[in-house]
């Protein structure tokens, strides 16, 4: 049995280190609120992020980093995208020796673009990371907090550590984790799918249907592979766990706070008041900006992306972004979808 | 504009009516039960099968087939696939000049394993049949009668005749048609569907969430790829609005007929039970015989369609068959996707 430390108290982190420990390994939590890791530690429960849920024993919360990654070697990374690179650097700052580090989060980095594992190799040094691995697909913290049957993907640059994070995780009862090679579809497939659930949780604010919902996942997941595809990624992922599962569960859940966030949007509130209400980070605000400068730099027809945009920064009413998406001129249905994968076909 | 025959005055067949008449058409619906014509001819309502729904001016609904496609040229086929030759034959008995068929129907023929254009074109003699055009999608009928934001898909062998029905549909304010070259893959697509939406009631009705249902729609998903190209569609289709669009609306919406009756396949009643309650046809439940089978004939793999089978037709218990397919032992994600188009892959 292995000693892990999952960094991040929130709902996802927990769920995680919930699995681990019932899969009988040693598991140290950190969190940055003093008070969350004292219920951890004294109720074996953490109410806020996760009600209702008796965490096993084998947990421990940790307000210090550098106690909670003290003898570790596998370090699960679970914080929201902009707390990545201030925590990589404390672990940079503190750690010891190699880490493998297991990151779980979905977020591209606005600006500079970059992927979560590309800030994790830029922020810990090499002396102190041995490898990167992505574990991601479709998965509410609460179901998986209910030992609920639930499946993964993990990817990395080297697939022996990724194996080796899958037999850590799964579990024959109600956890299943798939490997997956493609590193860039797998991270890149659990970031954009927040922007297509703000976008649905927006056409479900209006009042529009599940017809037109549906819509919106498929051209969505057209506009997913195709940005993925010039990133570099398989557009075959997109079918997978991590693309078409994910973003299926994001997009029809009430546990989803993106969902939950375009829904509030829909309904008329701005986008100032809808944060300060959510409590959580809602991490598809952060990729609609990263994912609109990417199409423009990879020259990348997104216009669902475009038009969540112009709700999210300029200012546009939700009904007529939606309107003018349902109205665009397109009706022959294999054009969209060729793009994609039209130059690797034989 | 045009004067349109469309034969089944179920929820679909009225919604698709309605949408013609609010283009103007003259439209005429034929039912077989004669409560629900004249309730249609004199009060403008379908109360049975569209509850709450005023019809607009323009249609009139027959109680006789032959007078419902006199002098018209274009005849909308809305009934289920087990009435289909019945329909077709008396099309072919009275008819007295080519018609275009549009066929919405969604399922495969048990036995025969034939498509529902290839059982149109055998019982309809040559003389009066002209072109053969589906028209499919994601769509709730209830939805559309509410003139809610819908896009459908139409095919044919010859795309001009496609092209003709995308102009008869087509409705700026709320009725998208786009077209595919690809007959089999849109056929295909809606039928397979229904075997997926009655697994995901299934689930949903033993309590499983939506990580569980998430895994079930992508691995679906890939199965339906799978035995679509072994019939001669194009894998991309299943990514477009009759693949991945029309299995999301019908495995997530408590409108679906199917999910519904899986959902209580799900809670433990019996098939015959079920069947008996739901009042109307639940087309998932012979395409699951009929892809079974075709599934044996092509030689390919289809888990879910053989777990649902068992469940439908062999007495076995609901979570037996469900824990089966979560133990299954393939951990490789690619694995599965890559059998669908890898061989089209440069």
């Amino acid at each position: 049995m292995e000693r892990i430390a999952v960094l991040g108290a929130g709902s996802w982190g927990t769920a995680l280190a919930f699995v681990l420990a019932d899969n009988g390994h040693d598991v140290r939590i950190w969190g940055h609120r003093n008070e969350v890791v004292q219920e951890i530690n004294e109720r074996h429960t953490n109410s806020k992020y996760l009600p209702d849920v008796q965490l096993p024993d084998g947990i421990k919360g940790y307000g210090l980093l550098e106690e909670a990654i003290e003898g570790v070697e596998i370090i699960v990374l679970a914080v929201p995208t902009k707390a990545v690179r201030e925590v990589c650097h404390q672990i940079s700052k503190v750690g010891k020796h190699p880490y493998t580090i297991v990151h779980v989060s979905k977020g591209i980095e606005p600006d500079t673009l970059m992927r979560i594992s590309e800030m994790i190799e830029e922020e810990i040094s090499s002396s102190v990371l041995k490898d990167v691995v992505v574990l991601s697909g479709p998965s509410h913290a609460e179901e998986v907090s209910r030992r609920q049957p639930t499946t993964v993907t993990v990817s990395s640059r080297n697939m022996k550590a990724a194996e080796k994070v899958q037999d850590l995780f799964i579990n024959q009862q109600y956890f299943r984790v798939y490997t997956n090679p493609d590193l860039v579809g797998v991270e890149i497939g659990g970031a954009l799918k927040n922007i297509i659930a703000l976008a649905a949780g927006i056409t479900d604010g209006l009042g529009y249907g599940d017809n037109a919902k549906a819509a919106l996942i498929t051209r969505g997941l057209a506009e997913m592979a195709r940005v993925g595809s010039a990133m570099g990624a398989n557009p075959l992922t997109f079918s997978g766990l991590t693309g078409i599962g994910d973003l299926v569960v994001t997009c029809t859940s009430v546990h989803s706070r993106n969902w939950r966030a375009g829904h509030l949007l829909g309904k008329g509130h701005k986008l100032d008041e809808v944060l300060a209400n959510m409590g959580m980070v809602v991490e598809g605000v952060g990729t609609t900006k990263a994912a609109y400068q990417l199409a423009q730099k990879l020259q990348v027809k997104m216009p669902i992306t475009s038009a969540l945009y112009d709700v999210l920064f300029n200012g546009i009413h939700p009904k007529d972004a939606v309107d003018k998406l349902m109205s665009r001129g397109k009706t022959y249905e294999m054009e969209d979808l060729v793009d994609i994968l039209g130059d690797r076909m034989c």
